[in-house]
């Protein structure tokens, strides 16, 4: 029963975050003007998250019902159908996780921000651990919950099928999130940023800005939220494929995975705990130092659990690949992104020559940094199989599993630093908005680029996480299907299913993109229609206020109208691929789209994150710093990134696993009803 | 003896090709500016082509010393040494013969352009069978010199291993020719864009812009060289694939493909002179109807060989698959691209707001397109597998090679309806800059988008055929290494290899386009400098020219400079994960290369496609027309668009036939120099 370390850290966990939560709670959250931004962007995130979750609530419950009626068997044709209603309710209960670990994570995200902003006015170190500890708050209740609710579905059922269904449950969660949130943000931004910053010459985050409070929202749904919903859904997706694998080989196999996220866990939270910042500190590299420490910790733990319980250490030495190779994607991610490095200042060097040479070039870059986390994956894989293959069958496949979920293990430091980002990022919106001194923005500044350097590793570890996870699953599809299967490139239906499979991301990011441009297209008619309709808004007239709400209110309907479709789409694809295909097809078809996936994910993450330091490289100076031509070539790069990192990008690795998982669920009714038609 | 069709077939395409020649070389060439100016555009390609064949040269020696001594046994172990000094001579001999079609085609190219311009002064039905006659040159001889050279070597060595050394050279060619001419000709239509259209305002190929003689010799070495040799790649590279395909099955199917290649040349040449235009025709649709036309013959003509020598009527039926799935890719990508369809016009309307959203739109269209045209090959393959398995163990595979050569085989009219494109668009250059008459320039017009219309179909087949090509070559491969192997997406080698081959074409293209960017920098910093130091050029003062050659020197040296590391890292990379990971990770290594190749071939082709036609739809009035801002949007995606589908786009299909020569080639070195050292 040494699985119950699972649920207990899962517990320790939430216990620790209400603990942080009250810590931010009490702060002063500063001048009535900060507090009223502040209630601006609640009341903007808030009805965003419940009409977003109204959407999913109809999803959800349409899905679970076909879930309860067809699986794992036709309810009409099975004794079983307790086993039914089980999965049907797991599928609820994984989407219900999920989506409170969203809220509740952005719930203390939105009470930081101001609170972080007024803090800055008594120095970094004041302000610091606010923004931190709220990002925490947000880790600490995703990793919790997930592995408690894992816990809970198996200690009940002790069936890995419905498990699998809760795991379902999160990820149809995550793509609602991370797509819808993705779509919301950048239309937000693109609007605020074209019409504001270019048209109108007005700085960010000016009140006067009719997008601006949208903007801020954007910050919280898509990056706090969104980001939170789609680790829940990496984290859960992992855990559940490396059980499958271990199933076949025996209880410990079967329960080694719940033991090393327990402790993955422990070792957030003791790395949550040694991070603190002096006056003087990088607070980037503090961030960075806490993964590190965190990571380290994890290794330890998971050694002494290894000796002590007498697991296989080759097992251990798998995981610790996969934290090595989290770390190497991460810097590498960092390489070609960084402000300081050549990539994002040759492309800020192009864009004297114009706009286009500085979108080629960016672009450019983005498709050579795939180069190296790609390899990095694919030697993580290699390494954990054979490390793992002399303990027997099968155990090669679930080294790689082990590497997955060592990468995954430390996903709680990983999201509390990813959700620090967008809380100093608001908190300076704040502090402007509110005529906030020099120096307080400075502090504020700092905050933001010390959350843009943890995200570069952060990202690489996401990616890489999903890669390793997504790798795992269609392993355990094939367990699921019947181990004897192979995905041979030269059968014909594997290369078939292949060729759709690649097309998949593509399709999706395009259709996310493109929602983007015609949500944004409306948004901008409206924000030109403020600045025009109502005078002395521009001049910034006393008392002239624009109408923030009615942007909250376009970017919002238009991402979650946008975002059905695609979703839709990838799903249904899916299905399809499997029914007329069968099984083999349905193999190629999600071996393609992990190739796909990972290829744009990585792609479109890394450039959107290099026209953004090539801007900013030209904004702190460089090349006739801003107002320049080159200036203005960059901004319009920066616009072109900021779709691909913000929404397409970040929402692959959870649009994978969701193929990756309607496949392994359905896969049971895939094979009956073909074994029907075709005799 | 019956494939001795294919020699005589060959024979009579040189032969029709030398007729075409000297009927296009006996026509006026009009006015003295015009042929001053069809010279200098002449001097300046035929300066870029001696050094770019100079560079090749040695590459191409060492390349074949490397290949004599090391293969297919090294030379101080095997008594066959002649074995080795064959396949040394015919990899020289493909790069001679290919080298040798791009020359050809590209001599008539450049003399048809001034006599196409002259002949326009009487009207479409005058200047269209020059201009067409010109391109169907280069056509007939691309196709007769492959297929002789194919039957030279496979007539006096009878050993397969030395024609795939012949193909082996001339894709090597290729990607020279390909790569280097598309690095070429972007850099020169960028800076002559962006320096002459949107800093001096000039119009297009107006002689004042010191680049435009660069620009127009682009056009003949990127589209008229280049193209050829990248065909006579894939049609080498497929005849010898499915032949090496077929002798594990018998005689019959060796030889079949031969005989199939040659009846394909008797349909083009019937083809081509079925084209001919009245005053009244729409020019475009008379070449598209040129390729159906041509497309029944092959059949019908295959129909009745496969009768009488009584082969299999499923090889036939494969054949058909491929030239059908040709058609329908064509068509789609058609749709993706033309200016009278929804992607074009929709991001045409989104350059109203701005630059950034054009690109993004675009490109997400781009993203969209590659569905069809992967589903279509995807299903040509599992079409042909199923339809040819009934006749036994390895005619599935079979049958894949069938349909690639069955949208291959109509390559000699694809190439003349692509180098009719290139041909129309330069006489436009001369005769713009001769200062011809509105009516003239208007008919010329016409045939410059008459060859864009017909583009989109042959682009198609481009692809669909290089796709079909690379999963027959990988099939070869996998003979050549011994029939039994499988790649198994499970095995994680094949997972290795499949991870690091999906990163190399995104990894070629961005070195490929950063060297246009870099490239472009130089010569636009050039052009800037004769604006700025030579008074009155810009003026257009009497007998103020510009320096042309300077121009044309400056994109030379850089694209041959540019281009050598991305074709030596794609070469490299595959040796080292040959003999580093073995055959199971090279075969992973071509699968993953052939599905990031193909994916982005399409995408990079249609998004480049589309935001060409975007601009010109804006050009041709709508938002605001020429000089509007939505116009300027447009022409940054233009530019953007430029490099994908002239450079990186259309080198990946002969990327990753190189990659597959390479792997199929240097195979039984790999085998042997693992097994020596793995023992």
């Amino acid at each position: 029963m040494e699985w119950l370390l699972a649920p207990i850290s899962a517990l320790i966990s939430v216990a620790v975050g209400f603990y942080l939560f009250y810590y931010v709670k009490a702060q002063d959250s500063g001048s009535k003007r900060m507090r009223e931004i502040s209630h601006a962007i609640r009341e903007g995130a808030i009805a965003f998250l419940k009409r977003e979750y109204m959407t999913l609530a109809v999803f959800v419950l349409v899905m679970a019902t076909a879930l309860g009626v067809l699986l794992p068997e036709p309810i009409w044709a099975t004794p079983r159908w307790t086993q039914n209603v089980g999965l049907a309710l797991a599928y609820i209960f994984g989407s219900l996780c999920s989506g409170l670990a969203g809220l509740f994570g952005m719930d203390v995200a939105l009470r930081a921000n101001a609170k972080t902003a007024n803090a800055a006015k008594k120095g970094l170190n004041r302000a610091f651990p606010i923004a931190f500890r709220g990002g925490a708050v947000m880790g600490l209740s995703v990793v919790g919950l997930a592995l408690l609710g894992i816990s809970v579905v198996y200690g009940l059922t002790g069936d890995l099928t419905i498990v699998l269904g809760f795991s379902f449950g999160a990820s149809a969660t995550a793509l609602f999130a991370k797509a819808g949130g993705g779509i919301y943000t950048k239309t937000a931004d693109i609007s605020a940023d074209l019409v504001g910053k270019v048209e109108m010459d007005l700085p960010e985050d000016d009140p006067r800005n009719p997008a601006v409070i949208a903007d801020n929202v954007g910050d919280n749904v898509g990056d706090v939220a969104g980001m939170g919903a789609d680790l829940f859904d990496s984290y859960v997706a992992c855990v559940v494929a490396v059980m499958i694998l271990g199933q076949v080989l025996g209880p410990i196999e079967t329960n080694l995975p719940l033991v090393f996220a327990g402790l993955g866990i422990i070792a957030s939270i003791l790395g949550v705990a040694t991070v603190r910042v002096g006056r003087k500190s990088d607070p980037g590299k503090v961030l960075n130092r806490g993964t590190y420490v965190t990571c380290v910790i994890f290794a330890i733990l998971t050694l002494v659990a290894t000796m002590y319980y007498q697991y296989p250490p080759e097992i251990w030495g798998a995981a610790v690949i996969g934290l090595v190779a989290g770390i190497v994607i991460g810097v590498t991610s960092d390489y070609f992104t960084s402000i300081n490095r050549a990539p994002a200042r040759r492309t800020a060097e192009s864009s004297e020559t114009g706009a286009a040479i500085n979108v080629i070039t960016g672009f450019s870059y983005g498709l050579v940094s795939v180069f190296p986390p790609l390899i990095g994956i694919g030697i993580a894989t290699a390494a954990a199989y054979f490390l793992c293959l002399p303990l027997g069958d099968g155990y090669g496949v679930y080294g790689v599993g082990a590497a997955a979920f060592g990468m995954l293990s430390i996903v709680g430091m990983v999201v509390a630093n990813d959700a620090f980002g967008p809380i100093g990022d608001n908190a300076k919106g704040i502090a402007e908005q509110s005529g906030a001194e020099e120096e307080v923005i400075e502090i504020l500044d700092r905050l933001d680029a010390a959350g843009n350097t943890a995200k570069a590793i952060t990202k690489g570890f996401a990616i890489g996480a999903a890669g390793l996870t997504v790798i795992s699953l269609l392993a355990a599809y094939r367990e699921i299907v019947g181990g004897g299967i192979g995905f041979d490139l030269m059968n014909p239906l594997v290369l078939l299913g292949a060729m759709i499979g690649i097309a998949i991301p593509p399709l999706f990011s395009a259709m996310v993109m493109l929602g983007v441009g015609k949500n944004a297209f409306r948004m901008i008619e409206e924000v030109r229609r403020q600045f025009r309709e109502t005078p002395g808004l521009r001049e910034g007239k006393e008392g002239v206020k624009p109408d923030y709400a009615k942007c909250v209110d376009i970017a919002t309907k238009g991402a979650l109208k946008e975002l059905l479709p695609a979703s839709l789409v990838s799903i249904i694809v899916t299905l399809l691929v499997g029914f007329v295909g069968g099984i083999e097809a349905l193999g190629g078809y999600l071996g393609g789209s992990i190739f796909a996936g990972l290829l744009f994910a990585l792609l479109m993450a890394n450039s959107g994150g290099l026209w953004d330091n090539a801007k900013k490289y030209i904004e702190a100076g460089a090349l006739g710093g801003k107002g320049s031509e080159a200036h203005k070539a960059a901004v319009i790069g920066d616009t072109v990134g900021d779709p691909f990192k913000d929404t397409a990008g970040p929402s692959l690795n959870t649009l994978i696993t969701v193929m990756s998982l309607v496949a392994s669920v359905f896969a049971p009714l895939i094979i009956l009803a073909r074994s029907l038609l075709l005799g």
